[in-house]
């Protein structure tokens, strides 16, 4: 999730959404908001549910962006991931961490800390398919 | 899987790789090439053993199309499908029928079959982004 946040002068900063996970592998770590789809749920719905839960924000504009499947990827095992984005344009809604997340914050693309799993990766090609910076 | 045939007079008329189904569900019916990704195999590398399984043709240069994953998709259980594509021109590679596959051949995009599972719907969207018709 990110908003091209509008800046003096008519240029825009984008910002991520990312969470700090509040639970191991990677507790402490900051990541992409997300998690796990339940047996007969809706990928495109699950990850309006799962970015709910954890950031208090719902029912955003996700569309697919790739999936991810490199066996690994996750020390839990073998976990394919459909990343989803969804772009606002505007202030930073608010957000709160829920569920599995500690916390829930806004980061300047430019300013972006480490991110568990492959989500660095993740995120690089995200920005330079989407032209963010 | 498709391939753009040149004609006669410089234009091109695409055509897609089908199998039909050697067994249920949908066993008789044509759909597309594909089948289960291995625990620990990297989907982008199953996607490749699987269509060389059914139809012959290794080594394609496969890239990610879009995840399908809606609870009701297949009569088996909840079944979430990473779907590729692949593009080549010129002239149709000879393909064979294997693994699963009880046939595989290639179809003109005006002439398709009914296809199993959400395979209509999938392959409709592809013929629409791709603008192959």
């Amino acid at each position: 999730m990110f908003v091209r946040r509008p800046r003096p002068g008519g240029s825009v900063r984008p910002y991520i959404l990312l969470i700090e996970r509040g639970q191991e592998p990677f507790e402490g770590s900051w990541a992409l908001p997300g998690g796990f789809v339940d047996y007969g749920e809706d990928p495109d719905l699950a990850v309006i549910r799962e970015v709910a839960e954890e950031t208090g924000l719902d029912g955003l504009p996700f569309r697919q962006f790739r999936t991810y499947g490199r066996p690994d990827r996750d020390p839990r095992g073998h976990t394919v991931s459909i990343v989803y984005v969804a772009e606002l344009v505007g202030e930073l809604p608010t957000v709160e961490g829920g569920d599995d997340a500690a916390k829930a914050a806004w980061f300047a693309i430019d300013e972006l800390p480490m991110l568990a799993f492959d989500h660095d990766r993740i995120l690089g090609t995200l920005i330079s398919v989407l032209g963010l910076r």
